[in-house]
């Protein structure tokens, strides 16, 4: 499971907005259980002589980082299971279906956004959303499609004018479903569930129709656990980063929530399967974002817990629909606002075309939070530090300590035996052989990243 | 061993710093094969009905944190080994001297600064700098001096109009030193060692009289290894923090450098000895410190190496010592300076009187740094993230996975046996109870945090 932007600053700040007030300690979140370690998420550049070499980013982003724990390489901003010579790598998603395992992608961006896709698709550039969608379809594996269980968004890539994937899984067999109901009826083994055109609306706004991320992830797991192989699920919770990207600590809360959820039936149905590895952790943290901001040791969450929807989502309805501005914001804040607060609201209806107001708004309104609560900012984009990596299950161990994100891929490559069909460089790289007993058969579930373990059943 | 301030955003950025470009990969620093897990340091506030109420400070000060690592409890900020009720706590370095063991405080701050403090004094205020240097001279444990070795900064305040602690400590039959030379040449049991009038100079500016983070480690356990009851010893890197404040990333980098190489001498003597534990840990994190900013997904640490000097050094050669600015900047950065950068510090210097204008200058210079590498920071305080929690030796794998900087405390105690004089009160609050017989005659030694647990030699 990957929390995507989920730095430690993000799970912390998590564990203060769940914390119980009553009690005089901090809860626990459900992660932090299994807390096994961090890894270093560093990209490409310093380190080769060829890729976008103009570039020399030494931060990672999604795609980067992506095919890291998926292929276990380090590869340039952009790509997509891409080396740097721009050669396809190979996934432990595409390992797993070769040993006849079941797999899943589960997010709450666009399905063919980077993360997922550096686990699903090959391409040059995180950018060619149609191409990486065909490749969902096209991209086969002994005659079979790779992905069994794809739940997000993104009907705006498979149906399009010159294309509809969405007709072509079902001729294969697929369910295809576009909202949570459709996904509850669903009996088939294999799924395409596409439930907006781009991503999903944030958690705190997200309409009844659209389902939660833990919902998708039981859904899938339900889907997959027949397979007597096993099988890999990728998790992700995809908008972690962009709420950071947006510098919204709201929706940053929303987003880690609705990740918990779906961490938490992951972990419970590893938890009585028992042969089920279950990995998390995050592809990198983004927008420099701090518990504490411009000098006081303070960092408010009250703050965040009163708000019902996202500041996206109130300037929506103030720039888009055209609410007054002082009702939006009471109807979704649980606090009395300043004069002052509504007034730099109402100031920013007015600045430019309809985007540009938007943004404004959007800002404004983010801006109340975010001094309110003490949040510190530094950027729009990643920031480089390590991330927390937690694993539970089969060979959780193989995880503690300090490792790569490309390590990462390297234990789970490893568990799947994955080494036997290829040349042996990759297990070259490994540390110290797991024993064979223990790990024959393993399923590897990813999700987000929860990358699940699961042993082989043994037939009765 | 306490990396005062020093979070996971700085652990990352050192990383780079210190990277070898000659090789493909980033090299590992000293500190992450020891890499066991993460701690939570929020402070009380929220948590209690009495204490500073008007403040509700959750974020911790290197007071509380300190009183947390050093007594298992969480109390307000500011308090040194004094609960909410303003009570004294025991303290992990009392209940190592009270088992008859050798106890030692070694820092780059003022030694009675409130890390240091934390674990040798007790006070209701770290501002109470006299009484707290007062108490590691009057506080006895069984009619003995409680610290052995003390090795840092503060003449000021040993040596006051009052009273001459260093004549009273030399008195009582320690040696008293103050330059690097004098320290090597001491061949007492205890040592008083003051270098500064208050805290040492950053690494990258500290001159040979001043001895390094390292060779105070060094000879805080040469002298107190040979106790066969084993000793205690807390080392903090104090000024990684006092970088951060500053936002200042040339300090930082050389304050992590210095307490990296204290670090690798624990070490050393722990893989040598085999009985020793070595816990590592920050207190917080500070200035919300980030690898890149403002858009950027680059993080150059070639800006930083290029420093031969911190700002502040430069900032006090140009205001206190009139130096030419063109001059100080081109002689202490290896890149070349635009128009603009150097006008930039031309124009500080006649911002207001000295203090303003060295603040100024100081602030143009680190802005050139910040800028150029791609720095973040959010605040001049402290932020609320999780820190890393750094293991070596005998029972290492206790400080495994996600804990609370009580915990840490609290395993110590146990590590001490020291609930057998308690009220049994400490013991119920820890986890599964440690084998006796491992553990029994454990010694430790925190330097600032390294905490090293040193088990009891067997008489010959």
């Amino acid at each position: 499971m990957i929390g995507d932007g989920m730095g430690p600053e993000y799970t912390t700040g998590y564990r203060y907005y769940k914390d119980d007030p009553e009690t005089k300690h901090m809860e626990p979140t459900a992660f932090d259980p299994c807390l096994a370690g961090m890894q270093s998420v560093y990209s490409h550049d310093p380190y080769h002589e060829g890729g976008e070499e103009e570039e020399r980013e030494n931060i990672t982003d999604s795609a980067a980082a992506g095919t890291a724990l998926s292929s276990g390489i380090k590869t340039y901003n952009g790509a997509i299971a891409k080396d740097l010579d721009k050669e396809d790598t190979k996934t432990v998603l595409e390992a797993a279906k070769e040993k006849g395992m079941s797999t899943g992608l589960v997010v709450t961006a666009q399905v063919n956004h980077a993360t997922p896709a550096a686990y699903g698709a090959h391409n040059e550039s995180r950018q060619n959303y149609d191409a990486i969608a065909d490749d969902y379809f096209d991209d086969q594996i002994d005659g079979e499609h790779k992905i069994d269980v794809l739940l997000g968004g993104g009907t705006d890539y498979f149906i399009r004018d010159d294309r509809d994937l969405t007709k072509e899984f079902q001729q294969d067999g697929y369910d295809y479903v576009t909202t949570t109901e459709e996904m509850a009826d669903s009996d088939g083994g294999q799924i395409l569930g596409l439930f907006a055109p781009g991503g999903l609306d944030k958690a705190i706004d997200r309409p009844e129709e659209q389902p939660s991320l833990a919902a998708m992830t039981q859904t899938a797991i339900e889907k997959l656990k027949s397979n007597e192989e096993g099988f890999f699920l990728m998790v992700e919770g995809s908008q972690i980063d962009w709420a950071g990207h947006d510098n919204d600590v709201v929706a940053a809360m929303s987003e880690i929530e609705d990740f918990e959820g779906a961490f938490e039936k992951a972990l419970a149905f590893a938890e009585k399967d028992g042969r089920t590895l279950v990995v998390t952790t995050a592809d990198h943290s983004t927008g420099g974002f701090s518990l504490g901001e411009g000098g006081p040791y303070q960092w408010d969450p009250d703050v965040i817990r009163a708000a019902s929807h996202t500041p996206d989502y109130m300037a929506g309805q103030i720039v888009e629909e055209g609410a007054d501005v002082k009702r939006t914001l009471t109807d979704a804040i649980d606090f009395e606002l300043t004069e002052e607060e509504i007034a730099s609201v109402q100031e920013a209806v007015n600045k430019g075309n309809e985007e540009e107001s938007f943004t404004a708004v959007d800002n404004a309104i983010e801006a109340i939070f975010n001094k309110r609560s003490g949040t510190g900012w530094t950027t729009d984009g990643h920031t480089g530090g390590d991330v927390p990596v937690y694993a539970y299950g089969p060979a959780s161990e193989r995880f503690s300590g300090f490792m790569d994100n490309t390590d990462n891929a390297e234990i789970i490559f490893e568990l799947l035996h994955d080494s036997e069909d290829e040349e042996g460089a990759r297990l070259a790289n490994t540390a110290t052989s797991y024993p064979l007993g223990m790990l024959m058969g393993a399923i590897v579930v990813g999700a987000g990243a929860i990358l699940f373990m699961r042993r082989k059943q043994v037939k009765a």
